[in-house]
């Protein structure tokens, strides 16, 4: 194992930060890193805002229920961004015929793409990183927060400081049942009974006995009722998935 | 700069590749780092789909239109994935309810910022990889072809192999146009223009004088016409975005 696969494993997300700034350069360094990701036909379709004024960290946090979001150095906010491609391209007239499902697919990879890439930049700097995607819960008051323009749409956070926590790795899926070979094979759940115990025991011992649950009642609990359900209306007063505004049609 | 930073800037898609395999020890360490990505709500909501199979390699790239997904050892089929969730969850009946934007988003995410972890594991070892939107060309064929079930959609493939070439790297957007401060800045639009004159020497000295376009003109040409106008209808028959099959909604 390299020491970029043992970097890269040994993932944790950070919400206990230091009161030590990170510098300019390593913001720029972090933000050159995520741009070096693959990004579809070439379109860059993201903006990254690094948020270090205090009070708009605690708006921010407010927002998203998220405290670290301001206690860290630097809350990088990832924007999926098609605004920039249609001005350049002259194009800014044709959004509403533009904006579809596909478009918004790839803004959305290419801002999590480069994203993932400026975690990694960050961490391998000795920072702690979390992504928030509890920006999105209030969804509509961050883009006036922020002053996010039509054809973007502010995907997650990412919290970036000097870490004062080392917390555990949480267990993930087994391989198993992730890695399919040739075509999907719905029947490897079968090892998810397995996974439930290792969560639980992983919660048991993190919370002194007081959770319990496995992976499935977990995800159980997360899809108890829609999530977000005003996202549709909000994506598309901004712009996005306009297809979706006429009636279905038949494909 | 560490050796992860300098790993991640000189990202370049490789699409030649030597005639040799890749193990399945490191296929599995790509997926297992893959893994390691951040997840939102702990839903891990991706599946991996390997494809060695010559011939449904050979169809994959005859769908996607790009050679190298049969010239390369492995495909990797990243799929955004809330099947297994609901399953797990016993939520399948309520899919219609809960299969919203918000969940398309998280799904989306949750794949992408996998693939990039894959995509520097692989790469840290010495392999080529490139992401094949193209998979999206033909989206209906190619989960027919791998049998991806309702709720589960491949969001673009990972070739992996031996490099047999070394492009350059692709110039791109200036950092000043893509990191903004504390609020969303269009006036960095400005710098675009320099831009534009980097991308046509980079095109003029790759292609012998060929292309001379800048990235203005290139995504322009991206946005001639709705790229896949036919993705709506096809996340709709899988499942996803079930919430923009009523009447648009107010809010």
């Amino acid at each position: 194992m390299n020491d970029t696969i043992r970097l890269i494993q040994n993932h944790r997300s950070v919400r206990e930060y230091l009161p030590r700034e990170v510098s300019e350069e390593m913001i720029e360094e972090i933000v050159r890193s995520a741009q070096s990701a693959a990004t579809s036909s070439f379109v860059q379709a993201y903006t990254v805002i690094a948020v270090r004024d205090p009070k708009i960290k605690w708006e921010l946090a407010e927002l998203s229920g998220n405290r670290h979001v301001e206690t860290c150095s630097v809350a990088l906010v990832f924007c999926a961004d098609v605004r920039r491609m249609m001005e350049a391209a002259g194009a800014g007239d044709r959004g509403g015929e533009l904006s579809n499902a596909e478009l918004f697919i790839v803004a959305t990879v290419d801002t999590a793409l480069a994203a993932e890439n400026a975690a990694l930049a960050a961490e391998s700097m000795g920072l702690g990183i979390c992504f928030v995607g509890g920006i999105r819960n209030q969804i509509r008051e961050v883009t006036r927060l922020l002053e996010i323009p039509r054809f973007v749409y502010p995907v997650f956070a990412l919290t970036v400081g000097y870490p004062a926590e080392r917390p555990e790795k949480k267990p993930r899926l087994p391989l198993e049942v992730v890695l399919h070979r040739n075509r999907y094979e719905p029947d490897r759940d079968v090892h998810i009974a397995d996974y439930d115990q290792t969560v639980s025991a992983y919660y048991r011992a993190r919370t002194e006995g007081k959770r319990t649950h496995g992976w499935s009642e977990y995800v159980a609990r997360v899809l108890q009722a829609p999530r977000r359900p005003f996202m549709l209306d909000y994506l598309r007063e901004q712009g996005f998935l306009e297809d979706t505004r006429g009636e279905p049609r038949q494909s």
